[in-house]
């Protein structure tokens, strides 16, 4: 079967701790953890969507050190994962390039920790990517996707729940844990 | 129910890329990452291990920045997340005081990406948690825990597996997973 999954790491628009919109930097484990979970876990593509040339150009120098450059020597496995990764400048062109891929618009969740009204449970979205049907999960950074994004998308994947009413887990874990629950092996 | 989880990261003795056996140094996302999947998902403790004094002293500045310093004010949801952290010299130490703490001592179980000939299945585990019994989860920094901690452990988790043969996982991603698995509310 082929897994048509991909991931999209927003910067712009999302909130900061104040709920303002702000475009957030470049934080390089982001990019380095969910590249790794994304090839673990058989993601096509790993974007990273940046309006900023500037940041766009700091994320190209990063992989350009792991894809060609010392890195890619020192460890492949780095080069392995960070080949899934690809910069991308806005969401619009991002739901562009994966309907332009799969010749089809994929279902687009967003990811998030507050309570939503209307989202779609883990089994359902498994047996969606089991059925080969495209998906493109979005994750804010900062303190999460700003509502603008989140009034584009066909709905979102239930928040992620623990012991208790702390919830506040990293892009890096949110994104490791979701990828798990719905591409893992089940063991 | 009370969970009785504890989460040890050893930065001695683990692997480096070749095998050799060394002390990794701090990561500070690790400490971060680490922290609020453990305080998400009600583990007890969540224990640094490294032997060098220096490194100590470096994670209790950081430690001390969240608690009490500028960041305690920043960002309370650190500060809820950090408190759950404690520094200690060795594994032995580590086992000593999980011992202490809980009156009995705790099942070890390390975790790590190679194939394992004894593992735990996650439902079991999570069973074990739920009859509300110690546990001791022991991860490596680095390439991995040496042999000299795998051969003390009751047992390993089973690897993490995704979609074919790459699984080169973060620490902070493989915990934050494997927390979700023993740990989360089944959605």
């Amino acid at each position: 079967m082929r897994i048509r999954v991909d991931v999209g790491l927003i910067h712009y628009p999302v909130y900061n701790k104040n709920k303002e919109i702000i475009t957030s930097a470049v934080t390089n484990l982001d990019l380095h953890d969910i590249a790794r979970a994304a090839k673990t876990f058989g993601v096509d593509t790993f974007y990273i969507v940046t309006p900023l040339k500037d940041q766009q150009q700091l994320f190209q120098e990063i992989l350009d050190h792991w894809l060609s450059g010392p890195g890619a020597r020192y460890n492949e496995k780095r080069k392995n994962a960070l080949e899934k990764v690809r910069i991308c400048e806005s969401f619009s062109t991002l739901s562009d390039i994966c309907k332009a891929k799969w010749g089809v618009a994929p279902l687009i969740l967003a990811t998030g920790a507050g309570p939503k009204e209307s989202s779609w449970p883990y089994e359902k979205v498994r047996e969606i990517i089991w059925a080969e049907k495209p998906l493109l999960l979005l994750f804010g950074t900062a303190w999460g996707l700003a509502e603008e994004i989140t009034q584009m998308v066909d709905g979102f994947l239930p928040p992620i729940k623990g012991i208790g009413e702390y919830n506040h887990l990293s892009v890096r874990s949110a994104a490791a844990i979701i990828l798990d629950r719905l591409l893992a092996e089940r063991q």
